[in-house]
């Protein structure tokens, strides 16, 4: 059972980031950082198909999910996920590779820069991606092995984020109450699950 | 072990929907599929925070994921995934659910299209958000069991799919041997697991 002190803190957290109002903003299309492009694709068979690509910014969407092992613990975020029932959600740290960086290192920086926390090592459990039909992001997915906390966040000016240690059984309960509900942390959930159970509680 | 015949079946389909060449297309903006629309939110810390949401034609872009049983074997689809690196993809059907459309309705809508068969029953197994920071798409994976052929597939002008029966076994070597690759058919495969493993090999 998740401990009763963790839950109660997690749910102050969810109250404080909760959307309370939603404005629509008039942005120029030229301005905006979710934007696409069509082509079309000739196939070996002959076939001419049509398809979009999501591009994000200037990159692809690519991203690097950090589960972070503290003693025997692991560090989660909670953030505001203003397009999902709870407008909060709960997950393992997680950000944009950038262009011309490679995932590891991608990984380690958004780890540092959403808890302030660095690892002493990681290990690569799976990729995977993340709408193969209309993107070409591919998501990595590290456990990081001896974390420990180093400096503040250092976060952009959109940015909430708040952290927390959870045990492993206690983030599977977290996923049974339907707060940890992104494609990418349960992913990460599962991948890590043989390591997970073998080695912290 | 994966059996020789299928590998080899898979293969040949692979190599006929591979692409082998790509155009950029023009078009404008609104006769765009994949498009974005940008907000304030107020939180209930007073925070206002500035985010962008995708939408895909006209919804959200919420989809089910079917795998359906077949005997003692699952239908896998294997389609043209252009933005990945072997720019084909292999997984189980899946398609955006309709507005005014429910879950199991869409997945039964979808597996009958993509394949032309339709399922005795319909196990939701779990549902988790795509792209919680940028989208409201929910997906819902359903296990399909009892399925059987009624009759032809029914695609879309670019849609191709063609469809192969694989154990579960196989279908997670297919996994590791980095043919599935995509996180809704990685879920499915992940949460089908104790079903899996206890009723068919």
């Amino acid at each position: 059972m998740i401990r009763k002190e963790k839950i109660e803190k997690l749910k102050v957290i969810i109250e404080e980031l909760k959307t309370i109002k939603v404005i629509k903003r008039n942005i120029k299309q030229e301005n905006k950082f979710l934007q696409s492009e069509a082509y079309y694709f000739k196939l070996n068979n002959g076939k001419i198909i049509s398809r979009e690509k999501l591009i994000k910014g200037d990159g692809n969407g690519s991203a690097a999910i950090i589960m972070p092992v503290v003693n025997n613990e692991v560090l989660t975020v909670i953030e505001p996920r203003v397009f999902t029932n709870l407008t909060v959600g709960i997950g393992f740290p997680a950000g944009y590779i950038e262009n011309n960086e490679n995932p590891k290192d991608g990984a380690l920086r958004e780890l540092k820069e959403e808890t302030g926390y660095i690892a002493q090592n990681l290990i690569h459990l799976d990729s995977f991606y993340q709408d193969e039909g209309c993107s070409e992001a591919l998501n990595h997915i590290f456990l990081a092995l001896n974390c420990k906390k180093v400096c503040e966040q250092s976060l952009d000016k959109d940015e909430i984020i708040k952290y927390m240690l959870f045990n492993y059984e206690e983030l599977l309960e977290l996923e049974q109450m339907g707060y940890i509900k992104g494609c990418n942390s349960k992913l990460a959930l599962e991948k890590s699950k043989t390591y997970m159970k073998g080695s912290i509680k």
